[in-house]
């Protein structure tokens, strides 16, 4: 698949890109500066010895099939305006998560319930998002050639798209489990402020979660 | 440890009561109506060869060291307000999750941002409130001489508090987490829906969660 990963080159988006061009998918880093996209994704191509572009982030969502989301959740209505084209009709992959770190309290969703509303509101019904990949630490998808012990947890309206998804998280070993529709995206964002508390408080890198009880 | 379970009657209070008088801990379950707590109390006895008492809420809670509370979410008004002095100084395990079935959204927390924040508002701040079993369910907990298969993530601004709630989890074999400060309790709730989900989508009786990453 081409996949443009709008934001790519933060943590999580460089290795989120990483899983998947090892994986075999034609990868786009976007960025606000193409520049900077370029420069990461040279970076992890001498790094990895992969092959992947770099593009302003509009670019990167218009030349895609799917359109990940890697932003901070303070930055979305700044970016996500005037990717709106760019998004009509594809899947989109929100990964944002609203934490607010040095404040009272960590998990801040906007209005609209979870920032992956918030990205549905701003992209408009035709762009068929699938809320995921919260859970997945960056540090773990930098250690390419290692099993994550996490489960891939995601929600939203599309039954297609959400098994799109799920089968980008089986191709980096991840086991996908549909967790309902769009409205269950705050409690799953929510679960990455448990999680980077217990990182803070027993000094980890990447705690993630499982579910227990399936088959 | 003497138990008072406010709202004990229903599945998960009656879980815990039976898990927590298996441990050996003298358990009082609490009702609006204390006939209807002695008849529980009663049932579970014959069911399981274990000894306790039904009470009012206000008695379970007044001559309890640890108050559980096992109340559906809408019930906190009008049942706390009456319990503020018996739980003056106590621990308080919140169980209470701020689910709506039916509606557009399954999580629906109150403006304080959880249920266990407006249960520290009903009580005032006297109360040493920890945020704890929302995971482990009543199904689990019924089966009593089963290994439960999750873990016990707990909240509260006491430490103190929060390491009795952690031995009460040891005691049935769970591992307790500390995931901080009481302002994270609306994501340990939130955790709640995504099981109650998972259960629906996949014709489970008890989901649960592990935390991975942990030495």
């Amino acid at each position: 698949m081409r996949i443009g990963i709008v934001g790519g080159t933060g943590k999580e988006g460089a290795g989120l890109a990483l899983r998947w061009a090892q994986a075999g998918h034609s990868i786009a880093i976007g960025s606000r500066d193409a520049e900077r996209a370029r420069a990461k994704a040279a970076e992890l191509a001498t790094q990895s010895n992969v092959v992947m572009a770099g593009l302003s982030n509009r670019d990167a969502a218009a030349q895609a099939e799917i359109v990940v989301l890697t932003l901070p959740a303070a930055g979305l209505g700044a970016t996500l305006g005037d990717l709106r084209e760019a998004c009509r009709g594809k899947v989109v992959v929100s990964t944002v998560v609203p934490l607010t770190f040095g404040g009272g309290r960590l998990f801040t969703p906007p209005p609209q319930g979870s920032a992956a509303e918030e990205v549905q509101e701003l992209l408009g019904p035709e762009a068929r998002v699938v809320a995921a990949f919260h859970h997945i630490a960056a540090h773990e998808l930098a250690a390419g050639d290692y099993a994550i012990d996490c489960d891939l947890l995601l929600c939203g309206a599309d039954q297609e798209a959400k098994k799109v998804v799920g089968e980008l998280g089986r191709g980096m070993g991840l086991r996908a489990i549909d967790v309902g529709a769009l409205t269950n995206a705050g409690p799953l964002e929510a679960i990455t402020a448990v999680l980077a508390t217990i990182n803070r408080r027993y000094k980890l890198k990447g705690s993630g979660i499982k579910i227990t009880g399936l088959p």
